[in-house]
């Protein structure tokens, strides 16, 4: 075998590697597939700790080969952050959260992209083309960029504003679509003959999920070379739970770690909830379902968009890797991801609403007991709480000029 | 002496540690003086770089005896990115430019914060305040969370909203104030007796120069333990400047380096700019002066106001550092930044004014022939784009439903 192939996650058809059409004839999804003892050769524990802190670091895992294509931004190694009083609040063995959104573009989307786009300039293309809910959209913008290949992005119009007057920054032709992410696709796909555009959308290309498997790369390097027992994902297109769970296979394949695989938990949005009612559907697994209703006042709810996927290009590999790790889906309501928010906030953490719903999701599972004291859990904060912030707010803080005005608001 | 003491940077007169109160008799500031030859036992290069990438892989010269007093969100080890297309274009020998807007509160002051924060713990102080431009009052905030403590955070009301409003995200008590910094700065020392407040002001205790210092330990070892020629630094209070010159001088005492210090360039913006008078005024230095003129069009241009403070609190050892260092000042204007904001989103980097201030000043220098061919250069970017956004630009965005839709947008 070459230095890596592509292989059916369905039917375990082998092909040649080719940098776009991921789809297998038997409508499986292709994903990259490594030499494993030639990059044993290389890729061992000790000469891991002496990498520098990039995802980088795991190149042997990723499909480049010449370091001259990596589009680098300095993404990866972002920090996991243990909250002990959390563990004791509720019981849990372990509790950590992995602070994506300290990412370069914002948001763990970094990552994909990273890989993404040093492919595209691996195979000399020129122009890229994604449907996105914003991260995506951001981070293809500023890799883009910074190969000097040009970006276009497609954005459902509900997308926060920040995030979407990232793109043009980035340099990239931007576009709101009046409809969903699967709308924004169909648009690329009309026009991706005529206009040259490589179509970077979830699962079209291999360099994303390639990109994200880094997040459990580095999660069980994090942990000292371990699994934790249950992650908490906020699930869109679900490439994110598709590439860790492939980072742990390739791991145990490597005889770095001989551990149960964690329990993958989907956290989704109350109403857009393909991966909860695939897994109602199914034999094997069931989904926890969420009584809690909580009150918030006036605060102003974020929308969770990240998540708002209704169509996941792969629902049954999901399902597969949900059920094989005795994991679940859970969906979880704005007001819920609202106080969460605010319950991140005062531990000094900046959560985005796809972050706080793994927060809202841990507190539902631990209540029906589904989370147990011997687990050890993380949760993911895919992306930085200022992206979608709703500007206007501090007309509630009060301005003042003296000592004096600030006494008198004090005792209002 | 005890394992660190104060010490003088104007008479170098000793006083035992304390918590507040850095003004020495003379009218200098006290800066934390370390036992080296106690720190040089365990601070070796072998045994840091088997260390976690985080700042505190610097212990032994932060001022925290007890790691359980140690608060951190996950703070330091940004990325050092190379920008190779600028440095043939502007005959540079290399550039750098450091991405501190990466840290968990989006911003550099992350850093002084943490052991700001980690110096109260260890005091058993319950109520901190700060009066701030914005980025330390989120990082007070969100420290101060984290721990425990109260925050009291007194902001100029010219501060962009979206940071403001991460302060009762983070659970603080926020205040506008209609005046200057020097003004917020006023109200907290009018009440600080009465409210128990620690004043966590720029150089008003110990922790966060030397938590900015890691900024210089970091970027030395980041380039493998040397220095660069140049630095060029958004400065507003000059604690980043202060802390960095004491890093580099530690590590030549420690014997780590032992090449020159680099050149420090202080940017400024246009018509707030002491460090730049002063250096005119005095005999020793002379700041470069900025003819350049450059058209914005209707862009709308942001604010540096990280870099707004009239009155730094020791401008005489700023400008005996930039003298010292054969460095200089410079002031950019606001158009300058705009377009620099430009440039550096076009390289995939979101730069916030004050960072993208460090690129007009590079530019301006380079054009001096100040800036040599031989010169390493690294500039710091030290906030989010994203925190200084005004919404509404996407109004000029189209907004599409098919494919047929973009081909019209594209032809007009
Ligand atoms: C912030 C955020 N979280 C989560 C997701 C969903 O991630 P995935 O595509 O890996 O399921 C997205 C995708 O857009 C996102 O932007
Ligand atoms: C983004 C930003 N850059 C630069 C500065 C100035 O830094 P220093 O206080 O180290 O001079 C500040 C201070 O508020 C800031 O917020
Ligand atoms: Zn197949
Ligand atoms: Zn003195």
């Amino acid at each position: 075998m070459k230095q890596w192939e592509l292989q059916c996650s369905r039917c375990s058809a082998k092909l040649p590697f080719r940098y776009q059409d991921m789809k297998c004839k038997c409508g499986g999804t292709l994903l990259v597939n490594y030499d494993l003892e030639h990059v044993a050769q290389t890729f061992t524990k000790t000469s891991l700790a002496l990498r520098y802190p990039s995802m980088w670091r795991y190149h042997e895992l990723l499909p480049i080969h010449d370091p001259s294509h990596i589009v680098s931004l300095g993404e990866g190694w972002t920090p996991l952050l243990r909250l002990p009083d959390w563990e004791s609040k509720l019981s849990l063995k372990r509790l950590w959260i992995k602070r994506e959104e300290q990412n370069p573009t914002g948001s763990f989307k970094s990552r994909g992209f990273s890989v993404a786009v040093s492919l595209l300039k691996q195979a000399g293309a020129t122009k890229a083309a994604v449907p996105s809910n914003g991260n995506a959209a951001s981070a293809l913008a500023a890799y883009a960029g910074r190969a000097g290949i040009q970006a276009f992005v497609f954005i459902p119009m509900d997308c926060p504003s920040l995030i979407v007057d990232e793109c043009p920054m980035y340099g990239a032709t931007t576009v709101l679509v009046d409809g969903f992410i699967h709308d924004a696709a169909a648009i690329i796909e009309s026009g991706r003959t005529e206009q040259g555009w490589v179509n970077v959308g979830t699962l079209k290309e291999p360099g994303r999920v390639e990109g994200k498997k880094t997040m459990g790369l580095e999660l069980a390097e994090q942990l000292g070379w371990t699994f934790p027992n249950v992650i908490i994902y906020p699930t869109g297109g679900g490439s994110g739970i598709i590439g860790m769970w492939k980072a742990f296979l390739e791991l145990k394949a490597l005889g770095f770690i001989d551990c149960d695989m964690p329990r993958f938990v989907c956290v989704q949005e109350e109403g857009c909830q393909p991966i909860v009612d695939g897994l109602n559907k199914s034999l094997g697994g069931t989904s926890v379902s969420n009584t809690a209703s909580l009150p918030v006042g006036d605060r102003i709810i974020p929308n969770p968009t990240g998540m708002r996927v209704p169509n996941p290009p792969d629902l049954e590999l999901l399902l597969s890797i949900v059920e094989q790790s005795s994991g679940t889906a859970i969906a979880v309501s704005k007001e819920q991801i609202a106080q969460a928010t605010h319950s991140l906030g005062s531990e000094g953490i900046s959560s985005s609403p796809e972050g706080a719903a793994t927060w809202a999701a841990m507190l539902a599972l631990s209540d029906k007991g589904w989370l147990r004291p011997t687990d050890s859990v993380v949760l993911f904060n895919t992306s930085h709480a200022m992206k979608y912030a709703k500007l206007g707010t501090s007309a509630a803080i009060p301005i003042i000029r003296t000592y004096d005005d600030f006494m008198l608001y004090q005792d209002i």
